[in-house]
């Protein structure tokens, strides 16, 4: 046993040390360099979060930022810099919201926030009691009777146990997306959610909701309410179940969509010009912080991904482009027109990575490929071991760059450290104090060696209609 | 080649599968579930933090960590808490201190704090033209001539390119350290030093200096510049190497030890009570801040093991022991006091754990450990992968437990994400809200799991005179 292990070892060890992995260390070495001693995406981000700031889909924020990104893409000297129209919905907070809890003898103001897409409440607001539930198939449990003139109350917690946040955050995030559109059914006069987010604190977190087919005379409106206000109210109903609730919120649903743009960048390929691997965030974020972590980090590490090519002064064979993406937040409008437009034109897509999990600490990549592409990844994986980079596995990529999943397309997701995403997912602290320089630039960099590395061994055929490994 | 491969994998998986791995496996599940839902870290922290905070060796603050620590640990229940007596150096700060720069027409102030063992200035100040070295070397190139009446600015910045910061700040900490002492020797009236900090802010950062066997007419005032400062110090020493530099520090080293005391725990094992596992961090802590990433983060961290042993029920057969240290910052005194003790009792000490590294994300240990112990901790790498623990080296360990060293011990330090660490080391913003509760958590009980590891298979025997293998 032992000997065929260091027989295995010795024969790794010499396939590992061949000139071409040599050059690859070389060339991983200086991405990281050049991103940490001479990088730009901190700069990109400071102007982005604190010049530009949120910038919602039909935003003037949003459109400023169209038009810096577009600007900054061009000043790097790529091959094509281009904006691709896509018609976004356009939704609106207007004035802060208000709440408060009032039982028989308190009134107790309350953290919220409305929901992305969520109707307005009369403009005196609202005053109902609360039934607090566990999620979704609760509704049923008490049905329409105990339910009725009620606003409900969803208190399910992110589970602290789940090592990565993210699944404690699908665990979780049904009651945002659909709890209004279902506890409408019900007779509910509007519903209140608890915030996604793991830390007790009082900060209500935003995010996308939806009513589905619901008839508009049928909607209700729909809150998020910050860890510690959920505490409160759920500690208050306990003690008296009469407790009343009272809510105002300003939003509005615009009925038009609004132009707004993908902005793409692009190094022509000097081999393959006409198979493209694509890197990319969303330009878009919520109203509420400055969006620096969602995605303001993936957008400027997706443009350092190709100005550090062009800095190293590495002439990709295929056509790396990089795609700032609308409206990922409330709609996936720009990710579902760029695969749409890639169909049409009959645009070879081969690889594509996206960076929306957080500027932080980079752990690795989660894939959506086949077994031969997987493979090929894992072994790359020793050249990323000086850089702490050892999460590769199969799982999702990306929401925006998932529409490219039909034709093929190998596709990737940044996986930075997500311990503390949350603290500031679509909230107000979002913002660019929240993210740490050397952290973005490690992201960056991990995203361009990986680019790097499919670009130069090229990816395994498609198997046409091939099922794609699962987790 | 691709038999033998999948061969190995069978037996590997073969044995991975065991009874004894799937009950390891269960057992640092349930570590992690009771860190992350049941823990008592973070609060720990918090009271540490916010209701001692700062604990300089010889403050009030340390007396009354010591308190706390020892009544806190006496309320989980463990089989023995004592104190153990050790003479500590007292150093004061005084009133803050006030520098600027003057040059031709300006006039700036810079922030600047006393490194920690430092004189005071005169009571007035000291006003003085400047000389930019880049470190020590330098100070032989200028030599006395330039040298003479200046204050020595040490300006070399840590390295940004170094993936692991602990390197960056290995390769820069000899200008803090021993900066004043060698500049003296030609003839400067102080000595500011750089900051050890990656980031670019208006925050110094204090830390230990030595004047060695300097004669005490000999020695100077030693400050450190905020990273800013420094920058805009070096640019107007540029524009005008007139420039002078006003320092005044109210600083005081007592000329007497004083007495204080390491905080000791344990839970007597067993099957083997008079083998010992130590698992600790200081209690001390700079002054500017609270000290919850150094070291609040490795004390909690470490009753947190023995409490999450409690926790799980489970009775470990070597006795385990939680060591708090005194005087790590300025002095290291508790640790080599603990090491002096134990060999004076024939106290046999088979591992070691420290954690001074801050309260982040954890990505692994290094190991000062012979070829037989450190692969027996790599057979346990796979344990630890569902945590996105994957960092084993062998490398240092920690100063406190350094002393054990030539007893045989094995000796081990915890590795979190070192990103942000130097945001904060020694700085004023080294406090309570920059420590994120679940990186703290998960820390504890990646702690606790290698502890438990090491107490189920017990240590490789040591052999005499061993020479540890060195990365």
């Amino acid at each position: 046993m032992k000997r065929i292990y260091l027989l295995l070892v010795a024969l790794l060890s010499l396939n590992f040390l061949s000139a071409q992995t040599v050059k690859d260390s070389v060339q991983l070495r200086n991405f990281y360099d050049l991103s940490l001693l001479d990088g730009q995406s901190y700069e990109w981000l400071d102007a982005l979060s604190n010049e530009i700031g949120p910038r919602l889909s039909g935003s003037t924020g949003a459109e400023k930022a169209v038009q810096w990104a577009k600007e900054e893409l061009e000043g790097i000297g790529l091959d094509k810099v281009w904006l691709q129209p896509v018609m976004v919905p356009k939704w609106e907070r207007g004035a802060p919201e208000k709440a408060f809890i009032e039982g028989v003898d308190t009134k107790v103001d309350v953290p919220v926030c409305a929901l992305g897409g969520s109707i307005a409440t009369k403009p005196s607001g609202i005053t109902a009691e609360v039934i607090e539930v566990q999620g979704l198939d609760d509704l049923a449990k008490y049905g329409e009777d105990r339910i009725k003139g009620k606003i409900v109350f969803y208190n399910r917690p992110m589970q602290a146990d789940l090592i990565q946040t993210f699944n404690a955050y699908g665990g979780c995030v049904d009651q945002r997306y659909s709890g209004a559109k279902e506890a409408a059914k019900y007779g509910a006069v509007g519903v209140i959610v608890r915030s996604m987010n793991l830390r007790m604190d009082d900060l209500p977190h935003t995010g996308a909701m939806s009513y589905g087919d619901l008839p508009n005379e049928q909607r209700i409106p729909a809150a998020a309410i910050s860890t510690n206000g959920a505490a409160l109210l759920s500690k208050m109903l306990k003690k008296d179940e009469k407790t009343q609730f009272y809510l105002k919120m300003n939003c509005k649903n615009y009925e038009e969509d609004v132009p707004s743009f993908n902005v793409i960048g692009e190094i022509t390929g000097s081999e393959k010009p006409n198979e493209f691997m694509v890197v990319g965030g969303h330009l878009d974020s919520w109203d509420l912080g400055d969006g620096s972590h969602d995605d303001g980090a993936g957008v400027v590490q997706s443009m350092e991904v190709l100005r550090l090519m062009k800095a190293a002064n590495y002439k990709p064979k295929h056509s790396i482009r990089v795609v700032l993406f609308m409206n990922e937040e409330n709609g996936l409008r720009g990710g579902t027109e760029y695969a749409k437009v890639a169909k049409e034109e009959g645009e070879k897509h081969v690889f594509a990575l996206e960076s929306d999990a957080g500027g932080f600490t980079p752990r690795g990549f989660s894939f959506d490929a086949d077994a031969a592409n997987f493979a090929q990844v894992q072994s790359w994986i020793p050249l990323f071991k000086p850089y702490l980079i050892h999460f590769f596995e199969l799982g999702g990529s990306g929401a925006d760059v998932g529409p490219l999943k039909e034709e093929g397309t190998v596709l990737a997701g940044l996986r930075p450290d997500s311990q503390r995403y949350f603290d500031h997912h679509h909230a107000s602290n979002d913002t660019f104090d929240a993210v740490n320089k050397r952290e973005l630039e490690l992201g960056a960099a991990t995203m361009t060696s990986l680019v790097y590395l499919f670009d130069t061994y090229g990816v395994k055929p498609a198997i046409p209609n091939r099922q794609p490994l699962k987790k």
